[in-house]
């Protein structure tokens, strides 16, 4: 194993660990007074949801952090920086169990959605509930003396408040499209993204960073922009993955075209096909059938998404770079490049 | 009509005259970037949900306020109490909207639940996570340069936590009650109350008032608990009312027996009851065949519940009315009395 990917296994389990810290903090919250069985609920309902991804947000706020410090965070620092990435943990947690409900989801991260659990059921969405509001119970607990607590609460409000709203936005769309097709335009697209996925997974993690490292987030508007626009590549990526990739590779099989899904995709098949190929879409779209996701998947190909998809990719990669030099901080610079090249040309 | 109710009219029509404000404000929210779909939803969304009860909650930040300020307010005074009294109204909105779903409701405030509507759905689900995520929008806007805001939002969090977790409680003890009946205790019973309803309908208006009239929350401990009993209170005559009430005055027909509530007539009963009586009340609680509700009311009849809960009621007030009039300070005294006034031997 090489020395940096010692150092990488390092963090990881370091990060590991405070999520212990924050789970028996919580099971200890003076402001309830718990009884056993409920207690014993919260430790499921925790472990079930919270830890069991990539960690990819969460861990980013601590090496964000680390870049804008210019060297090794102090054991107090990289505490600190870690509960701030469990925070965009919990707050993905809360979203991932209220999304699976309102699609009516069978697995997530390889295991059945928590709601699906017997005992579980509906009361999954109070679960969900209760995940959001560990947010302000663990930020109260490590932040309420920092100068920079109440600029973390209205970060985490903003940034929940574009989530919902986007994902408001997809719910809304999806209706549509499923009455008429050709609602699914790239501008829609775009704007999805954005608030339902750009602001939480790539602007947040960064902006606790430059809270922790005594930074107004007024003066990083470009940074923001930025970073939004990264999520959205990542969005696409992610769209055309779950047609192009490899299940093996990604780890799950794809059913964005079963769904009804407003996938980058079916946007550029709509802006690209002929009258005949139209009308193969909209017959066969959102349908489960396997030779109706044939059908979908065969104007894909003859349309050449491959290639359109890898002409974005270059383009995306070239002008994020451009906008990434034209920032006057280094670490900054630096910062911005380590998210970029994490997910350039993915495969998973 | 006297001029007392002419001016409690005048309160609530200039109440509800913010309400078009608030509402106005996010619809233009700048956090997020609006389709006309979209605007038109939660412009929908919210006149369904948000301003439809009593008001009660949100006009007693009014009617606090304006005592501990001992006497009228200005118009600047009156219109950010009112602010903070939708936010309570707000928090209610997303409370009921994501318990209909959980409860599986049928009609709220004499209409159908929001999520029953046809083309809403389970949309409902994040719909209630957008009335949450208003209130930090609002509270940002008109409340971030005060020097209480900061407290404001811990006190939010710290309520909606609680009433979150008391929800959980309830949800968990329901199944084991309906596994058990005996389950059904009087601490247990207590405990939810407090959490699910009272800190955020009785203690939550009024920390409201405080914080705007420059108190420090943490010298309120004594009125947080007479706040939190008194919404006990309110509790128990509401679980009265739903069985011995008049449909007539109180505006719906109660279902606690059919829906295995955790009552406070069910616990008194189990306390109460000889073996022969508690086989009756095992075999026909929760069940909704007519047969078997009239069986647990006999029952409750016959041990008398109702001069169980007058012995209550009185003991109730006048513990209340000692622990107010051990308070110091004399407008506090009267803020309690107010709410103590509006509730005592109340019939709806």
């Amino acid at each position: 194993m090489s020395e940096a990917n010692g150092e990488a296994e390092d963090l990881m389990s370091g990060f590991r660990l405070v999520y212990s810290r924050l789970k028996a903090d919580l099971l200890e919250d003076p402001a309830f007074s718990f009884t056993e069985e409920s207690r014993q609920w919260i430790d499921r309902m925790l472990d079930y949801n919270v830890p069991g991804g990539k960690l990819n947000r969460g861990i980013s706020v601590v090496n964000s952090y680390k870049i804008l410090k210019g060297g090794q965070l102090n054991d107090d620092e990289f505490f600190l920086a870690s509960v701030l990435g469990w925070c965009v943990e919990w707050l993905q947690a809360y979203f991932l169990v209220l999304d699976d409900i309102m699609d009516n989801s069978h697995t997530r991260r390889g295991q059945p959605c928590w709601f699906r659990l017997p005992k579980v059921g509906l009361i999954a969405a109070n679960d969900g509930i209760l995940l959001r509001n560990h947010i302000p119970r663990i930020l109260y607990r490590y932040f309420r003396e920092k100068t920079y607590y109440v600029h973390l609460l209205d970060l985490f409000n903003e940034v929940e408040f574009q989530t919902a709203s986007g994902q408001m936005l997809d719910l809304i769309t999806t209706h549509k499209g499923e009455e008429d097709l050709s609602k699914y335009k790239l501008p829609v697209y775009n704007r999805i993204v954005q608030y339902k996925t750009a602001f939480y997974s790539f602007y947040l993690p960064v902006a606790c960073a430059l809270l922790m490292a005594g930074e107004n987030l007024d003066n990083y508007i470009d940074v923001k922009n930025i970073l939004v626009d990264m999520g959205t590549y990542f969005q696409v990526q992610d769209d055309y993955l779950d047609c192009f990739g490899d299940p093996q590779v990604i780890g799950k099989i794809g059913t964005d075209i079963e769904d009804f899904k407003c996938s980058w995709l079916v946007v550029q098949a709509l802006e690209r096909a002929n009258e005949q190929q139209l009308k193969v879409l909209s017959e066969n779209y959102g349908n489960p059938d396997p030779s109706c996701v044939t059908a979908i998947k065969t104007i894909y190909t003859d349309l050449n998404l491959q290639a359109v998809f890898s002409k974005y990719e270059q383009e995306s990669y070239e002008q994020l770079i451009s906008a990434i030099e034209g920032q006057q901080s280094k670490p900054v610079q630096e910062l911005l490049k380590s998210f970029l090249h994490k997910i350039y040309r993915r495969h998973k």
